[in-house]
């Protein structure tokens, strides 16, 4: 959790105003000179009045570039302040993963609408995209990239980089696909340059790549590029046919989709970190969680009413209600985020359940011996009490010992069960926990007062 | 949360364990076949034997590539199955961030030994690297990548690039800088192949690149990274000289790294999710955060006894104390996991503080809003008790708007003091959260038994 500093300060920003507002040709050529990135934050920092100016100085070609850093809420609002043609040539020198995520979530008459005005090759393009399911691979994969013979020689490739070259703006590699369409292979430009004009491009090629199938989900088209260190991936159909690549920066927005995620789960808050909701849509996604936590902690309440004659008897028992109930929390939270986050990385597999339970469950051993010691110390020192302080102590070794495993078995349970993975969130694991704590917490008590 | 399945099954390696026993050569070739990660899972699954037989077969400049793919305790275990010469080799081979990773963490006298066999240009290289604190862009950079002068031609940089054919795997930049090592710009290979031989570097090259100080923190380079969609980025010293360069898959280790640490902020579980650790090692980091954690929970118990007198002359009163705890602590938490990735996301800084905070209190005050009415119904229709029915849901009115308010602005003010961040994690907002929803829960209790 580390602020972002790299971005343009406020006083620069305002500067880019004023020289929009002063004198056109003096912004437009600083602006063209911008990387993308900075070019966003300048446009994203102006009004709609400005923007509007800005997209009758700036080709649609250079602001095509700069859109994909918005969220799709500010693209909605920055592509309305265009006009029609400026749109739809924007959108056609797009790449055709941007497009998608721009107009995937609209209804099907406006994306029509848009689609037909677009160029006929992009719009086959994108229908080709939008008709694969949500993150998958052929959903986020972009269809911009040069393709070759593997009969055509390293001049051919050559000529085909340079009929490109405003087109696609980072070109590593030459795909090599047969008559078929199939993929062959790739030809590095490193290759490229070390091989004579004539050379074939077959003899260049390196056939020993990985692959990815279009129907596979993004999470483990990422775990696939980390694991080869590539940076990109081809997407093939069925048949082999080459369908599209996936680049390590899409990828990059994957693994921290995917980490936002994992923080969701562990918290029953998936979905509410986009500070564009609104308090009421946010309230909308989490309002739920905190109610069938509630009805959970009715059960809670079941449990203490069923020992309401010991808690009668010894009102003291109450004030320890909240320390057993956070260490088990706590602890079973702990095991949690640890196999959340080894499963993610692909840690877990390496080790497997068993090691992975033996270890978490010897933890809360450690970790519940270790607190018992302290906490009969403690309340023999404050309230001495002998037996309050066993209650306390014995059901802390107890619960913390089992909710560690509780912690570590139930995301694994879920997961093989192929339930939604949040309800094994955080909070569930700490309800569950506490249910867990407080029977071991006033069995204890009640037997010791029968005693 | 998903499991990777790009992983090499059981049966294929049980099979190159037989292929090893039966045939070395036929391994041999098969063997080097493989892509460098698949060729670690191979050597993973081998005993210490077997991987001795390894060494005996394949040369150390293979085996460099896939030594980077094993984590340092098996990287550690690995070495001790070589022979000197072959261990030394094979670190010569190694990305020198690689290299840094492995020999960084021994105690010095060891350290020098290995570096005194090293080439004389590596060992050179790895002195500049481990001088560099932990997570600065110094010591993730490699020092390997190809420079060239800017009155150098085409020519000139391909014959670079043949001369390094086998020691920079993927290359897709020259490096250029002037005669005091002062950086440049990148010449792209496909600049290059698209130049005439005679053309001279600077004319093709972009001096427009955004570079990093030695001493920037690792997350801040991954925010630059992904801002400029680059594949790599190069780091320069106080006079702009050239030092390293940082490449994209160190840093979705950097992004990886940062969502672990950012779940174990939220868990207090930092620093656990290492499968590696010992049961005993895992409690000692997290046995702190609990008993830390019991100590703040004693004033829980505290804040039930100052109400001992309520407590005992209503028992039901003590049925809710979970529930509200619950409550308070599960909505605390969802603010902070918001908080927590919108930081580091980059996506908070967008937002600026006055706008979350009122975000997240509007969110609180309407989740708050519908969990007090469906408590009263369920209160009214379980316990048939208007008064306790009133306690428990304007508690949870209270309480839930405050919570979200805590868990947000907690992070952030902990970030501006420079804090250890770990402070703010769920179980410390939970229990401050626990801590003021009880004291409203019995203050509004109190303050209605005595009217």
């Amino acid at each position: 959790m580390k602020e972002v500093k790299n971005r343009l300060d406020r006083e620069t920003l305002e500067s880019w105003k004023s020289k929009l507002d002063m004198d056109a040709s003096t912004f437009i050529t600083a602006y063209s000179n911008l990387h993308s990135n900075e070019q966003y934050q300048v446009l994203r920092s102006f009004d709609t009045d400005r923007q509007r100016k800005v997209f009758s100085l700036i080709p649609p070609e250079m602001t095509a570039q700069v859109f994909k850093w918005f969220s799709r809420d500010e693209q909605v609002r920055l592509y309305r302040e265009m006009d029609e043609a400026y749109r739809i040539r924007m959108l056609d020198r797009l790449a055709s993963d941007d497009v998608r995520r721009f107009i995937e979530p609209m209804e099907s008459t406006e994306q029509n609408d848009i689609l037909e005005r677009m160029d006929a090759s992009k719009r086959k393009h994108m229908q080709e995209l939008l008709a694969y399911p949500s993150y998958s691979a052929g959903s986020i994969m972009r269809k911009e990239f040069i393709m070759a013979a593997p009969e055509a020689d390293v001049a051919e490739a050559i000529q085909k980089l340079r009929e490109h070259t405003d087109t696609y703006e980072a070109v590593y590699f030459i795909y090599i696909v047969d008559r078929d369409h199939a993929f062959v292979g790739l030809v590095s430009l490193r290759n490229l340059l070390m091989a004579e004009h004539s050379t074939k491009l077959m003899d260049i090629c390196d056939t020993n790549i990985r692959t990815v199938p279009a129907d596979m989900d993004q999470e483990e088209v990422a775990h696939i590029i980390q694991d080869y260190d590539v940076i990109s991936v081809p997407v093939v159909g069925t048949n082999n046919e080459l369908l599209g690549i996936i680049t390590v920066d899409d990828i990059i927005d994957v693994i921290e989709f995917e980490a936002t995620e994992d923080v969701g789960e562990l918290t029953a808050s998936r979905g509410t970190t986009d500070m564009n909701l609104s308090s009421f849509k946010a309230a909308r996604k989490r309002a739920p969680w905190i109610m069938l936590l509630m009805f959970l902690g009715l059960i809670t309440a079941n449990v203490i009413g069923a020992f309401e004659e010991t808690l009668e008897s010894v009102v003291l028992l109450s004030f320890f209600i909240p320390l057993v109930m956070d260490a088990a929390g706590n602890t079973g939270t702990q095991s949690l985020a640890v196999m959340v986050r080894t499963i993610s990385t692909g840690e877990y597999q390496k080790h497997g359940l068993w090691r992975t339970l033996m270890r978490e469950f010897g933890t809360g051993v450690l970790v519940g011996l270790s607190s018992a010691i302290v906490i009969v110390v403690l309340i023999m020192l404050i309230y001495q009490e002998a037996w309050l302080a066993f209650v306390v102590g014995a059901s802390l070794l107890l619960t913390l010992s089992f909710s560690t495993v509780i912690g570590s078995i139930l995301p694994i349970i879920i997961n093989k069960l192929k339930i939604d993975p949040a309800v094994a969130s955080g909070p569930f694991i700490t309800t569950l926990n506490d249910i867990i704590g407080l029977t071991i917490y006033f069995t204890i008590a009640t037997t010791l007062l029968q005693i």
